[in-house]
């Protein structure tokens, strides 16, 4: 080997904390296979350059029981493996150890030059605040739905939720660009009846259209949603990729506050001894790439979240990351009127209450369910 | 409602198949939710347009018992509601009920009409073969690793594989564009470097450079392999997001085969009874999104997978589904000299058989190593 290849790194480093089934002996093959398998993927005994061995692996910090066979391993990789791309970082996090079984990420720890590098949300949970001017409430959202509705209506649906004191309107993220709700004069139509309400009520309501789209089509629509006066954008990142969010959080010419939407990230979270942590996914990585707020399903709600989780996804959500903002949780799914008291005394004041159907249950007023909704929060 | 709103579908569809566990009664309530969920996402009973009920709204075509407490649902969904995008359609497949525990999608059925909106692969097996001119043996694939060496000296690796009858040359999946190993540097290199091999045997290997990136890099590092000759490009779509290697596929620019790596899938394929199945994910989806060959763990390797899950993956890149075509199944992950001739077995002819370090392990040349294994695969 040429003496200028080798290796001369930072040693500067990232921490990924799993959890690992099994005894503490095969906890502490895990955790070893998982700095080999994360970097060199190369059998140790195989590699020659002892440069790359110190430098390029993975090291096991710590090694300790914390369950009756569940271990917590924290492993640090240098920070030049991931390069400087979102997309490698989660390679490295979980990229093939997805592929085995008995194994989850649960918290990640980042030096203050990545969390540089990976800019996070632009507004967060007081950049929000400030645009809808609301200080001290939780904030209260609904959905624009059912699929099927036709632009005009959506909007009508819009309208009266504005008039009425929610404080973010998104489109339901099944609504893309369906023939029977194109995405350009859905926007149109919604964006202008947010903000003729806005001008009746002297408040700040903001419509987030899904931008959910191909990979050719979600900037443009991005851009789309922006001209349009909508006041941000809804996005699904487990069905467009986590970096195309980034890009959108990142682009100064787009600068709206992102909402992140689930859908295909049950996968990760379902098993409790595997896949990612709900602080982690939901949370951590999410405002890596640049969410401003989270939407997740409630516990008690139709999905099957349980209240353990669901702190430990608003805690992902807050835990300090160097320079990267707090973003709101979103609770969603299921939710219901009755339950608002609870929910606030759950989440407290920093949260997104998502109230979907059931504003459409308590009769046939949705403006007076809104006021209802508002008057609940207030209290 | 303004009699010009009314609905009006074709009344094409596409079907997704789950299993659902539980008992009969559970399984039908779970079939009905899924056709909600994935659709309308609204309560039933709260839906006042009788249209939007009869066509926006999932169908169970069909649900039988399949085994103890299992059973399999054919849900119809509107051909419409997927739009004509790709995440659209993955998002009603499995978006909002990738947070439901004890569902498995196994099997999607498209209309011709949907298989001609997504081309699906540009060359599948047969144009791949006739890129490396091999007809009728399995073919050969290695990577360029361990992470660390520069791109001269992956360069010098491409070189001897390239010459030693390797068919594909692929860089390791951990390979992005870190410092170590900048991404322009290393594709000048190694394509040089495979097209020099080639210019010497008069064959035909192709070097396939990780363009795994950024949602702003990655069809720029298309478009540079191109230009630097490489023969196709590796990328990761559970990394990128399944709708970047669907746009790669498509751009009549690039016009590269495009070999696909599983980093983040595990998640959706390691519970037996939740998830995607292996056939579905690796092999239907990759090949909707334009992957001309998926990489998986093999079984008996260092990962989980098992004969059947393997099977079952190998039937999804196969199937018939309109005018998609088949792609290689490239089982890797472990894979040693000493199984070629069972694996040959195991999987037939149409198979890239991707052996990573254990090339390293026979002995320090290389090259005589690569010529021992393409004798056991012409045995």
């Amino acid at each position: 080997m040429d003496k200028s290849e080798q290796l001369a790194l930072s040693g500067e480093h990232f921490t990924a904390v799993y959890h690992l089934c099994g005894t503490h002996e095969q906890a502490a093959k895990r955790a070893r296979d998982i700095c080999v398998e994360q970097t060199v993927e190369f059998p140790d005994e195989l590699i020659e350059r002892e440069d790359i061995k110190e430098q390029i692996i993975g090291r096991v910090a710590r090694l300790e029981s914390i369950d009756d066979g569940i271990y917590r391993a924290d492993i640090e990789f240098p920070l030049e493996v991931a390069g400087e791309e979102l997309p490698q970082l989660l390679n490295v996090l979980f990229g093939n150890i997805s592929l085995k079984p008995d194994l989850r990420l649960v918290d990640i720890e980042l030096p203050r030059s990545l969390s540089r590098i990976f800019r996070g949300p632009r507004f967060g949970r007081d950049g929000l605040r400030q645009i809808v001017n609301v200080a001290n409430r939780p904030l209260l959202a609904t959905a624009l739905k059912p699929m099927g509705l036709s632009p005009k209506e959506l909007a009508h649906l819009a309208f009266q939720f504005a008039l009425s004191g929610i404080d973010v309107i998104k489109d339901d993220h099944g609504l893309a660009d369906q023939k029977f709700s194109p995405f350009n004069e859905r926007v149109e139509r919604c964006s202008e009846a947010v903000s003729r309400a806005n001008q009746q009520t002297g408040q700040h309501c903001i419509y987030m259209p899904n931008i959910t789209a191909s990979s050719e089509q979600v900037i443009p629509r991005a851009r789309k949603a922006k001209a349009c006066g909508a006041g941000g954008v809804l996005i699904c990142p487990g069905l467009t990729g986590l970096d195309t969010m980034r890009a959108i959080a990142d682009d100064d010419s787009i600068a709206l506050p992102i909402l992140c939407h689930p859908a295909l990230y049950g996968a990760f979270s379902t098993h409790r001894n595997s896949g990612i942590s709900h602080g982690v996914l939901y949370g951590q990585i999410n405002r890596l790439a640049g969410a401003d707020a989270t939407i997740f399903p409630n516990y008690g709600g139709r999905f099957s979240f349980t209240t353990d989780e669901c702190r430990n996804l608003v805690d992902g959500t807050i835990r300090p990351m160097g320079d990267i903002k707090p973003i709101f949780p979103v609770p969603a799914g299921g939710m219901s009127l009755n339950r608002i008291s609870e929910l606030v005394a759950f989440y407290g004041r920093d949260v997104i209450l998502l109230i979907g159907g059931d504003l459409h249950r308590h009769g046939p007023d949705l403006a007076a369910n809104c006021r209802k909704l508002l008057a609940l929060v207030r209290a």
